[in-house]
């Protein structure tokens, strides 16, 4: 008899692991039952895409979607839509759900469980904060929920917090054409860069129109009769037509810790390098802890890029194969207009928080050749380890061609180079696309000349 | 009193030398008296520059430079350009130079000797190849003749060789408006990359209305009363006003060959990975052979980004300090108007040729999220070793923000990963700038399956 597998979320990790299994269990000639539950009207879609959708770059929520419920569903996964579980019992091995559309609640049992629950917005936990007019945006229907705010006349957004998604929702508002208010606690945006790198990240912004407010904490929401009215904080108030949480988010476990099943400081659930939980129960993507290679410890990075490749590292084991999901070093990137901007590993801030001995330096170059049509400015900041001489972080910040570039670094993380190391490997080199010594080796050069 | 250092070949690895030679004596408190002669007008300039010069990219030589006589002279190091070595003595301890401008000859006495005496093109063994109006393209000085014939009016150019050099010129002489064939002798053209990349490069050429004659060799040059006037093929006779060399280089070691010192098959320069030949004698830069890493074996790859590299190595060791030149994975990269093209490591056709067992993959994949605006085709292939899993060499062929991605698998040549960890390494990841798996990830990951 077939192995029941029920999958609690249909985005990234769940459908991920779920496909999967699936072209495991085919190879492995086991065979599996897999019905999908998930509370929304999508499957498999790119939540990373949502400010751009709403930036009008993407045409519609259509476009997001990599495998729509009927595609999963003629790859043999029951997938079940609007419907939300409730609660989970591992003793007995069901989970209660409850579809939304029928109006009816059932026990699903099953032999393996996948709770892909990804996260939630976090709100701020001050007056007014559940107001209508208050978005956050993880889910493609909370990007509907947005637009659909925005087609009213509005003229003032107010983003709260200045990380990723807050930058990038904010540029869409303001290419939407309204005036926008950024509000951050952080001395810079952006806090996951160091402040010296973040003055570009303030800059950009403001060259693009946005009134960037610093050091401020939200302390209220003003509402009237149709929602909110104004953002207060510490700084002063600021009226809002709509406001956008950009203030993170946090595992959505409630039900996994309901169930008893363990948990980190971040209330992510703690797996293996298998991705599973315990005996009969896995988990991927937003809602798990991730081991960071560079800190040596579980952090909650909630990125796309690991939802499917821990989506895929447990499907294969479950479906009877074996992968490992290896941990990560922290690798991100985002562009605010036609600034682009990429870290990994540590910060400055990070290593002097972590009492770690080490040296930083930050370059100026250029993307091409300096004499190359086109050329743009890219400053490197790097930071390595003292007297090792470790790469521990590096952080880019520059115009056209320059965030990827990180990707050198995070490799050199991976395989815990040196700067010394890392200045003299091979790297691409041709007028069109670098200097002869690529930014990212004059930074490790530098790094390893100081140490 | 002072060592005399005396440098052969004033351009990257000369001059990179002698500069980081006279930074690191300074910090160990040696005394050092540095000349350098150069037999042609231009010290430490980009000759991977000069294809963009003779397009018009460039505007004019000076900005090629990277320092000239004077700030070489004003950093201390006595430079005398126009001036060629004829001899050397490594017993005796002199070089012998002829100084053109001045119609002298001396003999300079060394305690130290960098021969960075770069390369020379190649020129096809057959009558007529010393005619006018052929030009091989690897100094400043090549790019001035070249330049100074284009000045003439002209209607066709023929270019022998369809590798990085004679495609970069190539792209050059349709941008300045000549009728360009050409013609070489591989199957495809650029054959650093397997045959089957190769067809699309192939295709970038003929959108640009170059005449591609492939599988073809040059047998004679016809010459006339001007210089050169056709170029004969076994595939047809092909009229040309002008015509550049792209049929490679070897090492201008004959002055390294006479003096009796160490050279590998390739003619170039045997050093240990300080850069030193022999007691007293060191080199760096297209006169040396460069250890590859991936092919365990000794390699002649004339690039900018070596030759740097190897000059401040050696300039270390000589002033007094320790580094090391690591040695290569053969990467490079180039375009063809807007076709870009990259490898590292061993095409299929290396591992064929060595005779190991292997897996070859090729992916069709897109530079951004499929759904972004912008989004380019890119293919990557990749080559691994059976069974290790173990990445042997990868190639990139596609459109803007294809060919720098090369970069993340040489770092996973240098570090020697698998397939399988490439494919999970933490790679940055936004919509505007990778797929949620990056395109080289999902050729790895396609390798790993295969496997």
């Amino acid at each position: 008899m077939a192995d029941r597998v029920l999958v609690i979320g249909a985005d990234a990790a769940g459908m991920s692991a779920a496909s999967q299994a699936l072209r495991t269990a085919k190879a492995t000639g086991r065979d599996l039952d897999v019905i999908a539950v998930d509370r929304g009207h999508w499957t498999s879609y790119s939540a990373c895409g949502i400010p751009y959708w709403v930036a009008g770059d993407v045409a519609s929520a259509d476009k997001l979607v990599a495998r729509t419920p009927e595609q999963h569903r003629a790859n043999g996964i029951d997938v079940r839509m609007v419907t939300e579980a409730t609660a989970i019992d591992t003793d007995a091995g069901w989970v209660e759900v409850h579809d939304h559309a029928a109006g009816r609640l059932e026990r699903l049992g099953y032999d393996q469980l996948i709770i892909a629950t990804g996260a939630t917005p976090v709100r701020p936990d001050v007056p007014g904060a559940d107001a209508a007019g208050i978005h956050g945006v993880q889910t493609l229907d909370d990007g509907g929920a947005v637009l659909r705010h925005l087609a009213r006349p509005l003229e003032r957004a107010v983003v709260v917090g200045a990380g990723y998604i807050g930058l990038e929702m904010a540029e869409a508002m303001v290419r939407r054409g309204l005036a926008v208010t950024v509000v951050d606690r952080g001395r810079e945006p952006m806090n996951t860069l160091d402040p010296d790198l973040g003055t570009q990240v303030h800059a950009a912004m403001e060259a693009m129109g946005i009134d960037v407010v610093t050091s401020a904490s939200v302390t209220a929401f003003e509402t009237g009769p149709g929602g909110v009215t104004a953002v207060v904080t510490d700084a002063g108030t600021f009226p809002a037509d709509v406001v956008v949480l950009g203030t993170g988010v946090r595992p959505a476990t409630d039900l996994a810790r309901a169930a008893g099943l363990p948990l980190g400081p971040s209330g992510g659930l703690r797996t293996d390098d298998t991705q599973r939980v315990v005996d009969g129960v896995w988990s991927a993507g937003d809602c798990v802890e991730t081991w960071d290679r560079v800190r040596g410890d579980w952090v909650h990075v909630p990125l796309g890029t690991h939802a499917n490749k821990q989506g895929r590292v447990l499907g294969t084991n479950l479906g009877g194969g074996s992968a490992r999901f290896p941990g990560i070093v922290g690798t991100a990137l985002t562009k605010v207009c036609d600034l682009e901007l990429a870290r990994t590993g540590l910060t400055e801030g990070d290593a002097v928080d972590a009492g770690l001995d080490h040296v930083a330096v930050t370059i100026e170059s250029t993307t091409r050749s300096g004499y190359f049509p086109g050329t743009k400015p890219i400053t490197v900041k790097m930071v390595a380890e003292r007297p090792t001489g470790r790469l521990l972080g590096a952080q880019i910040v520059g115009r056209d061609g320059s965030a990827k570039r990180i990707d050198v670094c995070a490799m050199a993380l991976w395989t815990e180079l040196t700067v010394g190391e890392l200045a003299m490997t091979d790297l691409a080199y041709a007028p069109p696309f670098s200097s002869v010594w690529d930014p990212v080796q004059i930074a490790a050069r530098k790094a390893a000349d100081r140490l």
